[in-house]
Order: C-alpha cells, then sequence, then structure tokens
C-alpha cells in the first residue's frame, strides 16, 4: 500500500510550505490547489466557485412560513454535497496512484482506510501574525489584533468545515499521529526533519 | 546552553519507557524517579510521600465555623509547597548540567526559561487499557471498563496537579513543540525516529 501523508494545519502555520518540502525531501508527489484543480473540470464550475464552496460549511436559514420558522437548506447543498462526493473520489484516486502528501481537504478521515499517518500543524499567534505579514497575504494595513481575529475566523470556519463532513472535532489530537508546533525553528528545518522520522516509519 | 527535552504524557501512553529509550539514542542524562528520590533525601521525608504529594495538588475543604462555612486550606499545603519549591530547585541542578530528559513533573514549565524541547504523549484508550496490561500495572482483575476509569482519573489528577502549579492547561498543545500519538508503532521505533528529529534541532 503507498504511504500517504496527510497534513491539516491552523491557518498561517506554514502548512503549505510544509508539506510542498516534506514531499520534496520524500520523493512524494504533492497535492494541494491540484485537487481544486480537478474538481472543477470534472464538475464544469470555476475554481474560485469550487474553491470558496470547499472552505465553508452548508448551513440552514431560518425562513417564516406562516406564523412559525422552519430551517430552509442552504440552496447550494447539493452542489455542496456533489464536489465533497467529488473531491473523496479525487483523494483516493491520488493515494491509490503513489505515495504522497495532501494538504487539507479533510484527506485523513477520507483516506482512513488506506492508514494515512495524520499530522497537524500549529503555532501560536505571534508566530502566525508574523508568518501571515510575510507572506503578505493580507494587502489591507490591519492592525495587529484585526489580522487576529481574520485569523481566528478562518480557522473557525476551517474547524467548522471539518466537523460538518467528518463528525470528529479539528484539531483534537486523538485524530493525528503527530502535532507539531512551528512556532520555533524554520519550515524547511521542520520538514527535512518530520522527512526523515516518517522514512523511519 | 544544555538541550533539555521534557515529556508530558497521559498515563499508560508509554512516556517512561518513551523516554527513556530517547535518552539513551541520544546519550542524554534520563531523570524520572531521580527527582523523587532526590527531593526526599533533601526533605528527609519518605520517598512514598513524596511521590504521594507530587501526584496530587493541594486541596482546600469547606468546614463550620458557627452558622457559615469557611475554606480550610489543605494542612499540608505547606508540606506540598516545599516539595514543589525543591523540585524547582532539583530540576533546575539537573538541566545545567548536562543535556538531559526528564519526564513529568512540571518541568516543561519549570524550565521554560532553557528553552527545553516539550514533548507531549498521548494515545487512544484501547492501547492505554492494552499497555496498562501489558505492565500488569493493574494486579486486581478489572474490566476494560474498570480500568478506563482508572487511567482517566488518573489523568484527570495528572491536569489538576500541572493546572494548579503552571496556570496552564494540561496537553494543551500550544505548550508543546511536539505532540506525539503512540497508539501506532512502537515505543521503541518512535523513539528512535524522534531521537534523530531532536538531533537534527
Amino acid at each position: 500500500m503507498n504511504k500517504i501523508i496527510t497534513i491539516s494545519r491552523e491557518f498561517s502555520s506554514g502548512g503549505r510550505e510544509f508539506g510542498r518540502r516534506l514531499s520534496e525531501n520524500l520523493g512524494f508527489a504533492y497535492y494541494d490547489q491540484e485537487i481544486v484543480q480537478e474538481i472543477a473540470k470534472r464538475t464544469e464550475l470555476s475554481e474560485k466557485y469550487v474553491q470558496q464552496v470547499m472552505t465553508h460549511r452548508p448551513i440552514s436559514y431560518p425562513i417564516h412560513i406562516g406564523r412559525s420558522f422552519r430551517m430552509m437548506a442552504d440552496p447550494n447543498m447539493d452542489q455542496s454535497q456533489n464536489i465533497f462526493r467529488e473531491q473523496c473520489n479525487i483523494l483516493r484516486e491520488m493515494a491509490e496512484k503513489s505515495d504522497c502528501v495532501i494538504v487539507g481537504r479533510c484527506a485523513d478521515y477520507i483516506l482512513q482506510e488506506m492508514d494515512p499517518f495524520r499530522i497537524f500543524l500549529y503555532a501560536d499567534m505571534p508566530s502566525k501574525v508574523k508568518r501571515c505579514r510575510e507572506k503578505n497575504y493580507e494587502k489591507e494595513d490591519l492592525s495587529d489584533k484585526e489580522l487576529e481575529k481574520r485569523i481566528n475566523a478562518i480557522n473557525r470556519r476551517r474547524a467548522d468545515y471539518y466537523e460538518y463532513y467528518t463528525g470528529q472535532k479539528w484539531g483534537d489530537r486523538i485524530h493525528y499521529d503527530l502535532c507539531i508546533n512551528t512556532t520555533q525553528g524554520t519550515i524547511k528545518g521542520i520538514a527535512a526533519a518530520i522527512a526523515r522520522l516518517c522514512a523511519a516509519q
């Protein structure tokens, strides 16, 4: 069976760079944005739309019917389910093709029968704010407090999405084999060390 | 500055064996029960008593005074504080002597100014129950459910103790550099891989 490494990560903890470097160190395939591109191709939806659906859980809205309230399903519910189904298919195909590193997309849960090595990356808030500024992700002139709010909001959205589709708590250590704090050291150094660890497993 | 590795661990997740093997792999000193022995020597208390105090946080008792309730401090409060003070002194002396691996005893918090590499070990419940039986820790004939209750009680006690002296939440990933799930693989294999990782840091 192929070696599958899945990476879940707090926003701005360096997950994407870590995943890429880890795959390079190990000589494994690397999947991240490629998953969105492939779903867009198969569903004939735009990449931007697919990306947007893949980062939000479907929600229900309260509506008035006569004198009472009812919950109305997200009008895009079917679309969300279709995209998630394609996501499952594509992840399984990728995992069956070769050894690989997969970033995000509930891959740890979806591929659980293939016994992936599940990594969760996190960092303290000052380090996430710093990385966010370095990446110039936020082009607006935000204070540290405002940036912290944004980071927390993105992480809450990731947690909601993950919990909706897996029924598991995002970031709960029991669902991962290794949780790595990226506050200290460089992502390059951490990835090289973890590659040695994965190669020895 | 010496390299300090601290190991916090859920009961029956293999922390003691991991710490010993990690220190052997790295050629570092290893401190675990030695800390209790040294405190007992310096305080002229029995090892058994010191061990008992070091695994329970002091608690307050409600007592009647006239018609009202007051909280009475643990009668052993002074003793607990003395032992914790000795524990801090001894840990610092050990950390200043040479590179070392220290298991438990709030060492991650007490030695924070020496920038230790902080590891937290955990495992899922079936694996902890299995390890507990293998170690023959529980000589009584307990069902799995009863054993789970014991394991949870010990971990709650560890959490209480840690939180009382550090003001931090035990097991909260942000206080550790690496959280390792020992459910899969052998402690020997995990320790060897992590030793390579620590040596590379």
